[in-house]
């Protein structure tokens, strides 16, 4: 079928809300600012509020057209600050969308169809600062600072619940690695943690669509998902139909790392139809200018294009400003040499010009850039390892040190910088990359790329990485980037995809429960709750992945009897071990007693009930291996 | 089609030798000590040894012939010791295939099938001890001890290199929190390892057919892997070619969780043909035995179930003696309650007699018997949390407390130990677990199931549990016992327990990995080594999965001649990050001059070279999208 009906069927699909699930909007202190929470309703009535990336899309009120783009939520906060200015954009080049693009009509057609999707950039004042971090400095609390607090609260219940639980049980209480979480988000904490470069919000005045997210340690941790379009699959429909099914699953940030054909005009309609920050690496659409030549790259080719991007409303930059020259030859005894790409572009310039990187030569007009438009940092690891064997070696720490310099320059223009990490990290090395980290790069978020903890297992590399990210995440990372089963062999379809977000997903909840962060177990307990009480449909529902988890039970017990009876197929219909607990407690109710004594007591009576009862209490149910040992 | 045919197809799947893999023996001192290796042949006439569990099937030499079992390997070695006899087994009772099995006739062709299975037990000479433990005490180095010594050692070659790189570069040594992992596994070093109990070589003398192993903390990390029969696949040749499947997978040791039909004659087919140690909870066939009724059970139904299974040949049982009286009432304000299948089958008999555990009042008794048989004990953690909420909370440390105790009592007679461990143990309180373990079980190997770090994944438990798996593997767990994705849904099929193995095979690894395990990285630099050298088949053949691996990489670059090229689909033929590294490399080679100064002397000469060629360098591959961020 062709690409459009393809892509209104599939978007329709990622269009559709989760099980039992309604989007509700926290209002905030204005009208405009309206909070997405998605809320699970459980049967028992109880609803659960989860952080919802996925965007007007899942909301059945919300009318979509990717031809004209989202709404923009923030055009009147930008508006109202007026620090800036609207102005003609730069004068598009058919190099803009690369050498090998489309011949001249099929191109003219995609810009054609684009046209909605236009918006006149704005940029700062002459020498006004619009970043985020510029305001915050100066103690002033945007709209974009109260959205993310009342995101990141989730239900202020909670907080509550958990300070009262962990005071009770400290057991509960998680161990944060000296991050400074706090019981309740306000306002006025989001400023101060963006002030001191704590934390990032990556927002660029020019992507006014995006519903504000902060990356910090002391915020949840985020997880981001890479897309970018390709010669075989062109239908810019099916770029943005990757990202809403990115956002679906609960990316929160998404990197388009499109090579190749009608790079600009597809930038323009993932942007536009974007609720969440949209990252780049400037340095591959560089390169496609200058035909794939690493060598004839310029920083004027370079800096045009990055204008050019923060124009389209790019939200952080990834920039491997810190592949210096003279760290290139402490790559040459690696196992697997140098294998971030944007990395390897500026090794080879490097080299073929024995000149220093012009991106770190040119690092403080580049912020210049940035400042005007509040696009955000990403300061790329071009020389992180491709291996275990050549994990935390000089070459990767000698770059991170470089990077803590740079994030001090960036500071100094107060524009907001995250900190990119590896790799390929055997488990026992991973603290120190974030001990390093935060020693060398003073506290600013770190975005780490797995690290996945062996080499060995290629085809599962979402899991091999989704230790070390959990581990590094719990440690302190703000956010991981996502590695799919095809890491390292090929490229990811649909269900790559989704399996590689739904393990950071796990990774980076599996951190936050470890670090304390309030609220985070709340969703934990209620699907322990769910399966304690034999609630089979809430347990699906309150899961990162209900379609599965249906599809599974459904595979052995597909009977709807079966989703409300009083077992599972792994322990048998007439038995289950869960059953005890509630008979005592059950006992307890109807006494009225402690629960304590009522188990002391319980084992009395039922001493006698059992004995003169004693009916059958178990029988296997057929085909029923059971899994849990014991 | 019918069970045998699909059975035949199935295992000669299961016993294909894995691509590019050939089986070798390595000699021991004694001629019929021969240790199996699994040798991978690369392109460059390397090979590389990978630790072997899949016994004889995978032998194109060896004659396999299910009805007849496998070898008596250890047949001489019990015979030579002369402390044992054998003797007229216990009366076979219709009861023990349970009182749901087949009807009359079906059964008794069952069990003429398995006719040829049938051995005379053995068992200790009056006042003998026939433990490993018991051996290592009396300074005695069994056969086993050597073949194991030799096991865990794979390549000597190896280790010496490790110990020469470590030297050089403390970077690659692991962090083992304590244990003392030799260089090299001497037989005198696994003697005193079992000696002092911080290891087990589960072999009851009356399953000879076993390849010897340890679980121990100073050897490489284990893993188990759960099977069982069932009433809709009662084909007892299934049972079989699963237990085939998840050895060739990499599961160290099975557990037959069989309930139900046919479970004794079962037991038989899957003992007879296994050459890893089995495991069994005995209370399961006993509770079928009274028809399921928990409080009929009484000791002399479990003594006579554990005699039975012994004379079977069961390596190790689980059994729930930790699951005391006074306990119990522990679980009452959990938030799941009892999770474990045997602790609550005891906790039930307990309440209902309002009596101590008979398990755990029998203790000594029932020691007796493992002694005369050299079957392990693997102490079940009944009280195991089924959730976060409940992790390491007074009802799962009151029965690890117990179970350290009847660890010494045990170890009075010298039979072997290991503990069992949780469950659902959220990151920050996974070490604990650990020290606590080591704290109060005088370093008998641990035995963890997973643990979860979070709930709120189901249908990716084998992730949840995995991310802890390699946690608690790396802070000192001997072996994991693995989750599938199936874990609280359902019933899992081939598929997920491969999934499942392959997971924990990652899991096992990486703590081998992060423990300084010498050798252990050996596998992850050659696979990285041929990644670099891009040698695809090599890289795949060295992985875990390599059809999977394989398989993957086919579906964008399927040629042949994609096997040999040197890109990968993420950066496209022109292009490639690791061959900037290589040219400087080759260029240290032809000047001969050390490859640091060759770097900085490269990067001149290259400035010219490529100003003078300047051929375009990077065009982007057909239909890829870069994974790798940055």
């Amino acid at each position: 079928m062709n690409a459009p009906d393809k892509f209104t069927q599939l978007l329709r699909y990622a269009c559709d809300p989760l099980p039992a699930s309604s989007k509700r909007y926290i209002q905030g202190s204005r009208p405009d600012l309206r909070v997405p929470v998605r809320e699970i309703m459980q049967s028992n009535g109880e609803t659960v509020a989860v952080y919802d990336t996925s965007g007007p899309y899942t909301d059945p009120q919300a009318q979509i057209d990717v031809r004209a783009g989202l709404q923009a939520l923030r055009a009147g906060w930008i508006e109202s600050r007026g620090d800036t200015e609207s102005y003609a954009a730069r004068i598009r080049k058919a190099l803009d969308d690369g050498r090998q693009s489309e011949e001249h009509d099929a191109l003219q057609l995609l810009r054609a169809q684009a046209a909605g999707l236009q918006r006149t950039p704005r940029r700062a004042k002459a020498g006004a600062n619009v970043s985020q971090m510029h305001y915050a400095r100066k103690g002033i609390i945007t709209p974009e600072m109260e959205f993310v607090a009342l995101r990141e609260n989730q239900k202020l219940e909670w907080m509550e619940q958990y300070a009262a639980n962990t005071e009770r049980d400290q057991r509960l209480a998680g161990n944060s690695f000296g991050a400074s979480i706090p019981k309740v988000v306000t306002p006025e904490f989001v400023r101060s943690e963006v002030a001191r470069g704590r934390a990032v919000i990556p927002l660029n005045i020019n992507h006014p669509e995006v519903e504000p997210m902060a990356i910090g340690r002391n915020f949840l941790v985020k997880i981001n998902a890479n897309i970018g379009n390709s010669a075989v699959t062109s239908s810019i429909e099916e770029e943005v139909e990757k990202l809403v099914w990115a956002i679906r699953w609960g990316a929160d940030t998404v990197m388009d790392l499109s090579t190749g054909k009608n790079i600009h005009t597809t930038r323009d309609w993932i942007i536009r139809n974007s609720p969440v920050p949209i990252g780049t690496v400037p340095i591959y659409q560089a390169l496609e200018k200058v035909g794939g030549i690493a060598e004839d790259l310029t920083w004027e080719i370079f800096r045009d294009t990055l204008i050019e991007q923060a124009e389209q409303g790019v939200d952080y930059f990834t920039v491997h400003a810190g592949v210096r020259l003279p760290f290139i030859h402490l790559t040459a005894n690696r196992m697997t040499g140098i294998v971030s790409r944007g990395g390897s572009i500026m090794a080879k310039w490097c080299i073929a010009h024995h000149k220093e990187n012009f991106i770190y030569t040119h690092f403080d007009e580049m912020t210049e850039i940035l400042k005007a438009y509040d696009v955000s940092y990403s300061l790329g690891d071009g020389l992180r390892p491709g291996s275990g064997a050549d994990a935390n070696d000089e070459a990767q720490f000698a770059e991170l040190r470089t990077l803590g310099e740079l994030t001090q320059k960036a500071w100094q223009q107060d524009v907001q910088v995250m900190i990119e990490g590896p790799g390929h990290v055997p488990m026992h090395m991973v603290q120190e990359n974030m001990t390093e980290q935060l020693k060398h790069c003073h506290e600013a978020p770190f975005y780490t790329l797995g690290p996945l903890t062996t080499d060995i297992a290629p085809g599962y590399d979402h899991i091999t990485s989704g230790i070390g990210a959990a581990m590094i995440g719990w440690f302190g990372t703000a956010m991981l980037c996502y590695v799919t089963p095809k890491e390292h062999l090929g490229l990811p379809d649909r269900d790559d995809v989704k399996v590689g977000i739904i393990t950071y997903k796990i990774a980076a909840h599996a951190a936050d429960v470890a670090k304390g962060h309030p609220g985070a177990r709340y969703r934990d307990d209620a699907l322990s709750k769910a399966r304690f009480e034999f609630r089979w449909m809430d347990q699906f529902n309150l899961s990162l992945d209900p379609e599965t988890a249906k599809k599974f039970h459904d595979e052995t017990l597909p009977k709807d009897s079966a989703k409300v009876a009083h077992f599972c197929s792994m322990c048998g219909p007439k038995f289950c071990s869960m059953k005890i607990t509630q008979e005592v407690r059950e006992y307890a109710k109807n006494l009225g007693v402690s629960e304590e004594a009522a188990a002391e007591q319980g084992m009395l009576e039922k001493s006698q009930e059992f004995k003169s009862g004693g009916g059958e209490i178990y029988v296997p149910v057929n085909g029923v291996i059971p899994i849990a040992q014991g």
